[in-house]
C-alpha cells in the first residue's frame, strides 16, 4: 500500500455513468482538457489532502457485459464524449473493464447472505491487488423500485440472521452491506434503497463506515436548489411549481416502470416543500422519450404570487447531458469520503444529493458553504 | 414630531411604482391583504424597530398633473390592483397626491441652484407640515441617460459654484442634492445618477445623510443573482448567457430611447462578470413593447460547458408585472434606511439593487445574509 | 315560428364555457366588443345566410344550479370577462338561465328512456315557447369516461328497447339521443361519447338531424394543426413531441380522473399521427394544476431530424384562456350548423375539432378551405 | 452533353452550406443515409423530371481558399456532419473543390465589366468542360449590406455602359449579372441584392435566364410561416410578435455589422404583415453568439387577443443548424429551376424564401400547394 492510492469501486461499473467517470479521469490525467464541472477542482478545494486522479483506481460490479470500447463508442456518438477522446482513454477503460466482476440479481437464489460475502470479497480482492489505501463504492446502477418493507431492516443482527434465510434486502442494499463489511465508504448516487436502513446505518457506524447520498442532483432539482431562494427571499409566495421531466436511454426506460418512478418523484417532492418552507401544488412528471438518448430535457413552470395578490409566472427548460452531469460528482464523492472521520452519514456531502442524508438544507450555496467548511476544518 | 412617523418623499410620485407602492401601503393597513412580496414583513425582520406601514406618509415630486382615481383605475385594468383595492385606497391616494410638489424638468431655466433649494424646501415643508421624525427621499422616476461628465462633479464646493452658474446636473441628482442639503436619506431605484458623483457623495457625508441603490433588482437580473451560483458551485462554465427584455408602457417607451437602454444594459452586464468571475459572451438586449403594458417578458438563453466539454443549454422565461415587483422594494428600503448610521452608501442594501453601491457582491444569498445582519446589529 | 330565430341549447349551460358564450354573444350584441375570435364572423363568411347574433337564444340542461351574477362575477376575477362586461350582460345571463332545466345524472334510477324523453321534451317546449325556427344543441359539460361498450349501441332498434329496461348510455348519449329525437342538431364539443354510436348515428340521419364532433381544438392540439406542416412540407422527420397540458379549474379537476385523461388524450394523440403520416413517441400528460384556474399552459417538445440526420429541437409554450378559447366556436358551431342538409355527421365542420368525425384531415388549412367551400357552397 | 448532366454552381463555395450541400448529396448518392430535408425527394414530387442527385456536378466561385478535408472535420465536430460522413465524402469535397474559382470582392478595381465577364467565363467553362446540359448558379455567400443605389439599376442598357466605367453593383449582382450573360438560372439564398434590379430582370427576361429569392427560409420565418394561420383562421388578434435569434459563427459575425442586419431584419418584417393581414408591433432582432458557431436559436413572444378582448401568450424557442437546414434546399432549387420556362422571376418557388420574389403568399401551405401544381404541371 502506497501513499494515497484509492479505489473507486463502482456498482453499475458498465453503465454510462460510471464509463465517463472513468474516461473523463483518464482525460483529465492526460491533460487534454480542463477540470469543468468537477467541484474539488474548483479553488476552495485547492491544499486539500484528497487523492489526486492519479491516484484512482477503477473497479465494481455489473450485471452485464459489454465491451469498454464499444461503450466508448456510444457515448461518442450521443455527445458525451468529445470526438478523439475514446481513443485517448481506451486502455484505462479496458484496464477498468478488467477489475469488474458480476453483480448481485434482484431475483438471486436464496439465501443473500453468500451473495454479500461474495461481494465484500470482490472489492477486498481489489484492494489487495492494487495496493490501495481505501476502496470506496458508489452506487450508479438503475434505480430500484421502492423496497418491500421487513422486520429485520431495523437491526442488523436481526439482519444477519434474515440475510442467512433467503431474500431480505434488495440489491442496492446489498452492495452497501458489502461495501460495509469489507470496510469501505459508500456513496448512494440513485435514489434506491442502499444505505438507508437501521440495521445497515448500525453496521456502518460499527465498522467505520462512512456514507453518503441519495439521488445525484444534476438537472432540474438543481435548479430549484439555486432558484427557490429567488422567491423566499423577496417574500413571493410560489402557488404552483409543475416540472416535467423527458428522459431518454436507460435511466428514462426504467423510469417509465411506475414503481422506479414512484421512488424518483418521491425523492424530488420532498426538497421543493423544504426549500419553500410549506407544500406546493405541481408535482414532478417524468416521462420516457426514448429518443433523447443519453440527454433530459426538464421544464417547469412556476406560478408565483406578488405584491397585491399580483399573478406571475417562471418557466424553465434545462437540457442537459445525464451522464457528463453525474459523472464528475462521482469523482467528487468518491475523493470526498476520502476525508470523513469515522463511520455513518456524511450530511455536509448533502450539496450533491436531491435526498441528502442526516441534513434538511437543501439550498445549493448554504449546502457549499456546508462543504466548503467541513472539508477545509 | 411623535413617534416613528416617516416621511416617503417619492421622486415620479405619480407614476405607477409611486402609485402602487401607496396604494399598497394602504391596503396592506386595511388588512385586506397579505404582506406578499414585502421582505421587511419576512420572520427575519421581525422585532427590529423599523417604523411601522402606519407610520408612512407619502409625498414627493413629479413633473406631470395626473388624478389619482384614475391612475388608480388604469392599474386595476392593467391587472396591477386586485380589483375592489381601488376603492378601498382611493382616499390614501388622494392625501398623496395632495402632497405632491412640482418636479424639476431636465430643461429647466439656468441655474439650477435655485432649483435644488426649491425642491429642498418642498421636502423639509413636507417634514414640518406632518410632523415626521424623518423623510427619505426615493427616486422611480423615468431612467436617464448616462450624464454628461463635468469637472465639478468630482467635488462639492466647485459643484456648488457651478450649480449657481447654470446647469450642470441631471434631474436625479438635483433630487440627490435636495435631498442631503435637506438632510434626508436618498434611494435611487433607477439606474440614473443620482447620488453617484463624489461631490454628491461628500454633501452626503458631510449631512450625516445615508443613500442607497442603484436600480431596483426585480425582474432577469434577480433570477441571474441567484441562478449563477448552479453554475459556479459546480464549477460547469458559461460560456453565453443572452438575455432580451421585452418591456411595455412607460418604462419601454422610455428605454427604447438608446441612450437610457445604454444605462440600463450596462447595469445589468456588469453583474454576469461578477458572479461568474469572468467575462461571458451574449449581452441584455432591452425592446419595447407598447402592449405588453406594466408587464415584461424577459427570455435568457445560456450555453455552458460541462464534463469533458459537453455542450448543454437552460433557458428561462420570467413574465412579471413590473410595478408590483418593485413597489413593496420601494417600501422596504425606505424603512431599512431608517436603520443607518451616519452618512453615505448602505451596501448592506445591495440586495435590492442590480448595480449595488459600495458593494462587489451580486449573489442573492449572500446579499440577504449580509443585510439581515446589518439590520438585526 | 319568424325569421331565422334559432335556439342554442347548451348541455353544461351553468359552466364557464356557456356563461362565457352567452356573455360574449350579449356584449357582441351590445357592440361595445369587435367579434374576436368569431371565425364566422371572418369576412369569407360574409353573405352567407347564419342566424345574426341577434337571433340566437340560449337556454340548456344543467346538473347544478348557480347564480348567473355570480358566475359573471367569477369569470371576471379570472381575467375571462373584461371589467364593466359582466354589468352589461347580467340581463341576458340571467334570460338564459330561466331557461335551463335539470340535466340527466350518471347515476340516475333506471330505466333512460324516461330522461331521454324528458330531456327531448325540454328542448321542444324551449323550441314552442320561444318561437324558434331550429334549435341546436351544443355539449360543453364535463368529460365523461370512455363508454362502457354495449351490444345495443349498434343498432337504434335495439338501443330502443334496451332504454326502456336500464341503462345503457352515458349522459351525452342521452343529450344527442334527446337532440335527434326533438329533431335537432348536435354538436359534442367535448371528447365525450355523445352521438358517436352507430345505433344514435342511424336515430340522426332517420330524424334528418346533423351532428358534430368531437372535442373542440383550441389549444395544444390547435398549435400541432398549423406547425406539423413545417415539418412535413419540409420533409423533416419528428422523432419524438411530448406534449404536457397544465390545466387548472374545473376541466384540470375533472381530467385529473385517470378515465376521462384517457378519453381526452386518446382523442389528441390520433391527430399527431394523422398530420405527420407515421407514429411518433412522446404522448400528451395532463396534469390538474388547481391554482391555474380558469387558465392553462401547454409545453410541447418537438425532437426532429434534419439533413444528414442531424437533431434539431422546437419548444412551445401556449398560455391560453380555455372558456375564452371555446366559447366563441360554439357561437359559430351553433351558427354553422343551420347550413348542414339532412342527417348525420357534417365532416366539414372538423375544423373546429380535435378528433372530427367522418373525415381523417387534421391539418388546419385544409380544414379551413374545407369549410369555407362548405358553407359558400 | 448527355443525359440531365447538370451544374450546380455555388457562390460562396467554400462556406459551411455549400459544403454541407456537397457533402450530403455526396452521402446520398452514397445511399448511406435517407434523403431527410429535401423536399424533391417527398412522394409529390415522384415521377417528376428533375436531375437524379447522381447527375450533379459541383463548382462555384469564392473568395477565400481553404482545404474541402479541413472543412469537412469543423462541420463534423460543429455536428452539422454525422461521424463517418466526412470520410466518406471527401473526395465529392476535393473534386468541388478543384472546381472553385476566385470570386468577385466588394472592393475590386473598376471597371467591373471585366469582372463580370471573368465570372461569366468561369460557369461556361465549367459547363464545357463537364458536359453539363446546363447550369444553375446559387448564391450562398455571406449577407451584403443593402445596395446603394444608382440610376442605371433600371434599366439593362445604362447598366452595360456604367459596368464599362466602374463599380455599380455589389458582388451578388455581379454573379446574377454573370449567370444570366452565361446562359443560366440564378438563385439567391441570401437577402442581397443579386437579380433584384429592373436592368437585371431585363437581362434575365432576354437572355430566357430563370431566377429565383430570396433569403432561404430555414427557421423562425419558417414557423411563421405555419403558425400565423392559427390566429387568422380562428380570428384571434395577434398583438404583438417580438422575435429574437440568436446566431453563431459566421453568419452570426455578419450580421453583428448593422447594415446587413438591416437588410435581414426588413426580409423577415415584411413576413409578418402578409400573413397577419396588418401590422403587428414586436420587430426581429439579430444578435450574435460567437459560441453557437453553426447553430441559431430563436425565441419568438407572441401576444393574442381571443374572444372578448381577453389577452393570452404564445412563445416557441427553434434551436436549428443552420447549414443542415439551407443545404438540402439548395439541392432541391438547383434541381427544381430546371423545370422553369423562359426567363424571369419563378415566384412558385417562393416556398423556399422568406421574402419571395414576384409573389406575396407567405404561407407555407399554400406556398407547398402552389409549387407542386407547377412542379407537376
Amino acid at each position: 500500500m502506497t501513499g494515497n492510492r484509492t479505489g473507486v469501486w463502482l456498482v453499475g461499473a458498465r453503465g454510462s455513468v460510471a464509463t465517463t467517470a472513468v474516461a473523463g479521469a483518464a482525460a483529465l490525467r492526460a491533460g487534454v482538457l480542463p477540470p469543468t464541472g468537477l467541484v474539488t477542482a474548483l479553488p476552495d478545494f485547492a491544499g486539500i489532502d484528497l487523492p489526486a486522479l492519479d491516484d484512482l483506481v477503477f473497479g465494481g460490479h455489473d450485471v452485464v457485459v459489454s465491451h469498454p470500447a464499444k461503450r466508448a463508442e456510444l457515448l461518442t456518438r450521443a455527445g458525451v464524449l468529445p470526438s478523439g477522446v475514446a481513443g485517448l482513454v481506451v486502455d484505462d477503460l479496458i484496464a477498468a473493464d478488467a477489475e469488474v466482476r458480476p453483480g448481485a440479481h434482484a431475483d438471486a437464489p436464496d439465501p443473500q447472505w453468500a451473495v454479500v460475502e461474495r461481494l465484500a470479497a470482490d472489492i477486498s480482492d481489489f484492494r489487495r491487488r492494487n495496493g490501495l489505501r481505501r476502496v470506496l463504492v458508489v452506487n450508479v446502477a438503475a434505480t430500484e423500485p421502492p423496497v418491500v418493507p421487513h422486520a429485520a431492516h431495523a437491526d442488523w443482527s436481526a439482519l444477519e440472521v434474515e440475510l442467512g434465510r433467503g431474500v431480505v434486502l434488495p440489491p442496492s442494499s446489498l452492495y452497501a452491506c458489502a461495501a460495509f463489511l469489507a470496510g469501505c465508504g459508500f456513496v448512494d448516487f440513485t435514489p434506491s434503497t442502499g444505505a438507508r436502513l437501521p440495521a445497515l446505518h448500525q453496521l456502518a457506524v460499527e465498522r467505520g463506515a462512512p456514507y453518503a447520498g441519495s439521488d445525484g442532483k444534476t438537472g432540474e432539482t438543481l435548479v430549484k436548489s439555486v432558484l427557490a431562494s429567488l422567491f423566499t427571499r423577496r417574500a413571493l409566495r410560489v402557488r404552483s411549481w409543475s416540472g416535467t421531466n423527458l428522459l431518454g436511454g436507460g435511466d428514462g426506460a426504467n423510469l417509465a416502470d411506475a414503481d422506479r418512478a414512484a421512488a424518483k418523484a418521491a425523492s424530488k417532492a420532498v426538497v421543493l416543500e423544504r426549500l419553500l418552507g410549506h407544500p406546493v401544488e405541481g408535482g414532478v412528471h417524468i416521462h420516457h422519450v426514448e429518443d433523447l438518448g443519453e440527454w433530459k430535457t426538464a421544464w417547469d413552470h412556476i406560478g408565483f404570487e406578488g405584491f397585491l395578490g399580483v399573478r406571475m409566472t417562471m418557466q424553465f427548460t434545462w437540457q442537459g447531458c445525464d451522464s457528463a452531469l453525474a459523472a464528475p460528482l462521482v469523482l467528487d464523492l468518491a475523493r470526498l469520503l476520502c476525508l470523513a472521520d469515522g463511520g455513518g452519514p456524511v450530511p455536509e456531502l448533502g450539496f450533491f444529493f436531491k435526498d441528502p442524508l442526516g441534513v434538511v438544507e437543501h439550498g445549493l450555496e448554504a449546502q457549499y458553504a456546508a462543504l466548503v467548511r467541513w472539508a477545509r476544518r
